[in-house]
């Protein structure tokens, strides 16, 4: 990788659908949901290879900014840029790529999730390292997904032909971004053969980016001019916090991207991916035995129980299931969930309805 | 009821379908299961209106005894008849008959397991007293369940041709006891017609079954003699020490009634009984919601669920159950047991496990 190249995680929200682990004070990111260290923690960590920590930026929160900066004291203070407030991905895009833009006018950055994972780190950065070698060359790129069925919980990126060039691997020119499908139409994208998850990793020049900003949301691109022009002076906070709350909420995918030129995308296969977003993606990306059980934190005597997660917060507590199939059962202290996987989702309204119940307590 | 009738309260085994609620040291007898009382504080208060004190008995092993006598001290000391070891219901019926035969030659005497549920007092006080009425007859009177379902928990007692006289509620001889039957033979016996559960709760003068005793079990018949004759004498304990560990396991329903001559079943509807014998069986006398679900000691936030059990031990505890059916969750300090309702019996395959693999600290 050449001194131009830059990491950008982005770390803002909650992870309502892995309640109830994932809690208002304790957001996904910050959990180690699938080892020893945090889902932010393993992000950094397979990053480090690739990048030295000080092209490694973080855009987060302030509430999510200190405890990451205990988890990951390694990365300069001045990488993280905090948001006033969650904005949507597009003003989050904008504001790390105006920074760099401002820091270095030929950086290419990556974009990368804080709570994704991803098990097969070599492939990851050969992936990657081939996405900067398109994104040079003035493309937007996207990390898509090989499907493994027909999810309806991501969104899609239909490919169409294949780039002009000689890279390192397979990418195609971005048909269409898909947003997240009903169950028959999951069927088909998955039959197409033609249609990746979105993974929401990027990799693109910052000045390609913001070029595609000024061109479709003209009010942000004014707003991060303004912020970029202030950054670094006594005035960034003042003028970050005034402009920020008017920002439209929008997400770069379908505000930015989707009639953008040159977008490209790399359908990734074998890279062992979650975005750990429900309890059936992170139940996908653990190994089960040969019953499809998985014990996570606990002890577990199964009969007759077949592709069931236990998933526990104490290894003395025996979990006994006997004639269970598909099913999650997450067990913390004060809160047990039992979830067939297939509703898996659902989670996010049990969230809302103690929100609703102001049940504070259990959020 | 007149000065010769007694009830004697049976107390030995432990429970362990009732697992994890249920353990070695906490037989499901002496634990609160259904409210308040325990079940054996519950069998004692349904019969304290139609026995005074000094006529209900209790027949239990010595780890129990003190464990009762705490729990229920209003019954007289001298009451509580303890069994060296378990040796099957035909010792413990015979034991308790032949010290109430030299207490009263004219003894008429109920036994009633000590971990029964029964919701309708009233009917079972009246059935009760009809069943007196009939053993009066020298009938050895069984107290029949009319099945609800096509049970494989149970044993069944087909009725014949009714009792000549003027009884107060349907009576019949008994035609046959049967074992736990399978699946199939089970909805023959629903759909037959004449075929009830067999309780457990038989109703006899003293005499009457230490008759049918001397003549299928002589060896036991001839222990019962020794024992009785040195009742309440200093050699009591050790009289009855010496023979007792060499009597035959015997049930008394197969042993002494299925070949006795004057046997009589009253086939009982709308008690509200249960065995309490294993999660589904308790799950049967709770009152379910709209759903058909019930939580006992949790919250319980229910999507898409139905016909569950949420049994647990800390009503601060949230239990939410998604895309569940007809599943039981007993969820104590140490254990999580998440069972199908239909293979609720399998919890006594999960006790044996531990017992073999040594896990003494869940037993």
């Amino acid at each position: 990788m050449n001194e131009h190249m830059y990491a950008v995680i982005m770390a803002g929200g909650g992870g309502t659908r892995l309640w109830p682990v994932s809690r208002k004070d304790r957001p996904k990111q910050l959990l180690p949901l699938l080892g020893e260290e945090t889902l932010f923690q393993s992000t950094v960590n397979r990053l480090v290879d690739v990048f030295p920590l000080e092209r490694i930026l973080v855009v987060t929160v302030a509430e999510q900014a200190s405890e990451m900066q205990v988890q990951v004291p390694s990365i300069p203070l001045e990488n993280y840029l905090i948001e006033p407030a969650p904005r949507g991905t597009a003003s989050v895009v904008g504001l790390a790529a105006a920074i760099l833009r401002k820091r270095d006018p030929e950086a290419v950055m990556a974009i990368l999730p804080s709570d994704h994972f991803i098990r097969n780190r070599d492939l990851f950065h050969y992936l990657l390292r081939t996405a900067f070698d398109i994104a040079s060359q003035n493309y937007l790129v996207t990390l898509g997904i090989t499907p493994l069925h027909p999810s309806t919980a991501y969104g899609y990126i239909q490919q169409g032909a294949s780039l002009d060039g000689d890279f390192n691997y397979p990418a195609y020119k971005v048909r269409r971004f898909k947003e997240k499908p009903d169950e028959k139409t999951a069927q088909e994208f998955l039959r197409s053969g033609d249609h990746s998850w979105n993974s929401g990793m990027f990799v693109w020049r910052a000045d390609a980016i913001l070029t595609e900003i000024e061109k479709q949301m003209p009010a942000l691109a004014d707003a991060l001019n303004k912020i970029s022009a202030a950054w670094n002076t006594s005035k960034q906070d003042e003028v970050i916090d005034s402009l920020w709350h008017d920002l439209e909420v929008e997400t770069v995918d379908y505000a930015v991207m989707e009639k953008a030129e040159r977008v490209a995308v790399m359908p990734a296969g074998g890279l062992g991916w979650s975005d750990v977003g429900a309890w059936d993606s992170l139940f996908d990306v653990l190994f089960p035995d040969m019953n499809g059980n998985v014990a996570v934190n606990s002890q577990h005597l199964a009969l007759e129980t077949r592709n069931t997660l236990m998933y526990g917060n104490n290894p003395d507590r025996l979990i006994v299931t006997i004639g269970l199939d598909d099913m999650v059962i997450v067990d913390v202290g004060d809160v047990l969930l039992v979830c067939k996987v297939d509703q898996a989702q659902k989670v996010r309204d049990v969230v809302e309805h103690l929100k609703k119940h102001r049940q504070e307590n259990y959020l």
